[in-house]
Parts: structure tokens; C-alpha cells; sequence
């Protein structure tokens, strides 16, 4: 399945299941039992709602619906940082036997179709295009032979960065979290149609140029190692999200650098997901 | 007044007003209206919750309640690292001149009497004492001028550290948010007890040992501004915390290293505020 979440002309947010350029409204099937998509994979009901596919009648149009970022409301939102070699090379760091963590706060994000936001603060925005990995079953101490099975989901994600903000400290947080400069879209394709361990590839595009490219067996930390590593610490939730990293070409170590700006327009491709766009706008 | 968040006994998270040893149990005042500490804070209540306690009932005594952390559920938890000059140069870093930020998750919290938990992963846990603010209105682009007013109270705090997994990568993340290792409490002090910019003492104890002591006019970063340059970049929302920054004294920076042990307990005073206690044990 590909599952969206998005708002009704009457602000009312809802979630579905995309068929086509069509989608089956799922919060009107389950109500009050799972009123978002965080909630639908918290209660289990992803095999279910697969199943109500069959009988739902898909009333929607999804070319117009308003998206919300996948998970408009994850519990927390943890990014891997230097985790392909020629990003981490790019960076002049070096690899380290631990995934280099940070976090997102979920005022950062955004939805496909949305315009990222070039704050007044600064001109240098810029993009990397991930795989985010949208946890089901929750749990502590994960073993990775057990990952595969608490994951939920994937989609693609934009982990727009304001780099002078992010350089200025030892610590990226302010530079990594400005107001809508996460694209998490357009949707999450469920597990069981991206087969464990099957190698993606991942694409990033500024205004039709290729920028990024890479595949995901290049991953220095695997996924089912982050999900071993960040739940060593703290318990994963069902709608949490990891963000897996970034491979080279980023904006800010071409030469000249290259910084998004406004009425640019920026891809993230995974082949097994599908392709989060956005414009830029300043605000 | 002096706002908790507690647990009843049949498993009922509430909130309430401490009165001497005797609680006021402010969910059964506001019902639907409120039904956490971060709502009634949201809703802009803490005036009528205040009047309310002329005419409420302390029907619980303080010692028998199970804390929650203070705010069990904020909308994200914003540190600031090296905020204060001596444990800057204990570091042997530089002061930069933006605010150094990581972030917390909440499942890292734990309430006052609880015990911080030491995880089998690592032996080293240390103390950082410091000053929470919860925010009250939210805000984006806060002037430093006006931030004094976007605070609801202030609360102790204990920004335990695992150590060696802070240290392990150029990013703090996982050092800074193992499960209950962040004590928050025991209350909420509400601004109108502690004047805009008055100068709060700050001491942490270990098994009754003085380890830090600061004054908050020897912060780097000043309250107002912190809360100035976190809204930047993100929208502050009610109930969201900000950790304003730790002193010299941590035991990672010591000789020989001290390193907190089950058994232990942990004291972290603000004069303005009161006492958070915490024991140690492993998990």
C-alpha cells in the first residue's frame, strides 16, 4: 500500500490509501479506532486496512489533496548523519564505529507539493535526499537479525539544512531544524511491498539536474543496524521515523556551492518509493 | 504556585497545585478544559487555576503521589550546551557566538524520586544541573525584549549524560537521550513567584557533596536570548522546554572521573525553585 496523510478542504486532517491518482479516505473507515496514520500502525490495523481496500470506494482525487508531511505527528523524528563514504568524505570527517545522530522536531517538516522555506536568516539551504524508515512494532533493544520486522514503512525525505546555522556550533540541531525545510513525502509504501535488504536507489534532483545518486547497499550503517542502535537507547514507537543519511553531492561541498533558492525545484527519487517534490520559497 | 504532574494510584495521569504538603488536584477542576499541565498551560488557565485554589480542596498529600516529569508530554525539549564559562573551558572547547543546541526526547525524562536509570550499555553517567524553562504563549521570532513574557515557570533539571555514547560521534544525541535519564522536577515554578531576570542559584549534589554551583547571571547565553534564538528557527509552542545550559563540576571532567553508581543519589537545587532529588539504580 501507499499511504498518505493529508487535510479535507474543511481542515479536518485525515489519511488514505493512494490506488491510481485515486484514494480510499482510511479515517472514515476506521474512525475513532485509528483517527491518523500513526495511530493505524500503533493499533496494528495496516493488514486490515489493506484488506478494506477491496470494498472501499476511493472518493478522493488525489491530485486535490492537500498532503501532510507521511507521519504529520511522529514521536520523534531521528536522523543519521555521515552515513554514505563519499558524503562523509565530502565533509572531510571520518567514519565512526557509532552512527552519528541528530534530531528533527516536527514543526521542521513538510509535505510533497509544499514549498521548502528559505528563512530570512540566512541563503544557504540546502538539500539531502534520504530514505526514511517509518517504525511499526515498537521496542527496546532491537536485535538487527529483528529489525526488518519493526518497520512499518519507507518514504523519501529532504533533510533541508540551513548550513551556517548548522556549522556555527558543534551541535547541527538549529541548522537541521528550521520551519518546514523537511520534506517527508509523498507517502509511505509499506513493507511488504520492498522486499528486507532489497537494494534501493536513491536520487536527488535540483531544477532537473542530478545531484545525489546513490544505492542503499553503499549505506555505512545498515538499517536494521540503526534501528539496533537507536533503540539501545531509547524505545522506538510505532510512527517514529528515522531518516537513514545522505550520500555525496550536497549543495554546500561543490565548488562553486550550490544553494537552493527560491523557485527552485528539488526531487528526492527512490526507485521502490516513488519522488518527493518541492519548490522553494522564501519567506 | 507550584504545578505538578502526577499519577493517581489507579494508573489516571492528572496535574495539580502543591500546597504545603498537600496537592490540589487540578484536573478535577478543569475536566475536559485542561486535561494536562502542558494543556492548561496552552489554554492560558494558570490565572484561573491560580484563582481556583482559594476555593479548592487539597485532598492529596504530596508524598504519596507518583511524580510524572513536570511537563510528561512537551512538544519538543531544546538544550543548550556549554552555557556556562567554566564548564566551557573544563570541555576545552570554545564559546561560540550562537548557542550550542541538542535535544531531548521525552521517553529520556523521568520524575523527581524516580530513579535515573544506569543502562547495561555503559558505566559512565554523569550529572549536568540545570534550569528548565516551560514555555507559556508560543512564539515564532521571539524578541529577546519580549521573551520573559513567553514563559510559564521554571523547573530543576538533570541532564544526565551517558558519556562514552555522547563522546562517541561529533553528534551529542545518543549520550543525551537514554531512557530516564533526564530528570525534570519537582514542579513547575510559575513566572509570577520569580522575577524576570533575578539571579537563581544553582547546585548539584551528589550523595549530599557539593559538585556545581553557579549563579544564572554567569550564563553564556541569557535566558531571553536562548528562547530568541531557539524561535529562529522553530515555533515555540506551550509546554515546550528549553534546558538552559549546565556549570563547571560535571564528573566526566574530574580527577579521577566520577561516575554515578546504583545506590547513588543526586540532588539538583535552585533557590528559586526547590530541590530534585534523584536515586540511581541499573537497569
Amino acid at each position: 500500500m501507499k499511504l498518505i496523510s493529508f487535510q479535507h478542504n474543511n481542515g479536518q486532517d485525515s489519511y488514505g490509501a493512494v490506488l491510481g491518482d485515486r484514494v480510499v479516505d482510511l479515517r472514515e473507515v476506521f474512525g475513532t479506532r485509528a483517527p491518523d496514520l500513526k495511530a493505524l500502525i500503533a493499533a496494528g490495523l495496516l493488514g486490515e486496512a489493506a484488506a478494506a481496500l477491496s470494498s472501499a470506494r476511493a472518493t478522493l482525487a488525489l491530485a486535490e489533496l492537500r498532503l501532510l508531511p507521511v507521519i504529520p505527528n511522529p514521536g520523534k523524528i531521528v536522523c543519521v548523519g555521515l552515513n554514505y563514504g563519499d558524503h562523509v568524505r565530502e565533509t572531510g570527517r571520518e567514519i565512526t564505529e557509532k552512527p552519528t545522530l541528530f534530531l528533527r522536531v516536527a514543526e521542521s517538516q513538510l509535505a510533497h507539493g509544499e514549498d521548502i522555506v528559505l528563512p530570512p536568516e540566512s541563503s544557504r539551504l540546502d538539500y539531502e535526499g534520504e530514505i526514511a524508515v517509518v517504525i511499526g512494532q515498537g521496542g527496546r533493544r532491537i536485535a538487527e537479525a529483528d529489525a526488518w520486522a519493526h518497520i512499518a514503512g519507507y518514504a523519501c525525505y529532504n533533510d533541508g539544512s540551513i548550513r551556517d546555522w548548522q556549522t556555527a556550533t558543534p551541535q547541527w540541531t538549529a541548522g537541521k531544524n528550521f520551519w518546514r525545510t523537511g520534506g517527508f513525502g509523498p507517502w509511505m509504501v509499506t513493507r511488504d511491498e520492498i522486499r528486507d535488504d532489497q537494494v534501493m536507489t536513491l536520487v536527488t534532483r535540483l531544477n532537473g539536474e542530478e545531484m545525489q545518486r546513490t544505492t542503499t547497499d553503499k549505506l555505512i550503517h545498515s538499517i536494521p543496524r540503526q534501528i539496533a542502535h537507536i533503540s539501545a537507547f531509547t524505545p522506538l514507537s510505532p510512527g517514529d521515523v528515522i531518516v537513514t543519511g545522505t550520500p555525496g553531492g550536497v549543495g554546500a561541498k561543490r565548488n562553486p556551492p550550490v544553494w537552493m533558492k527560491p523557485g527552485d525545484i528539488v526531487e528526492i527519487e527512490v526507485d521502490a518509493i516513488g519522488v518527493l517534490r518541492n519548490g522553494i520559497r522564501a519567506e
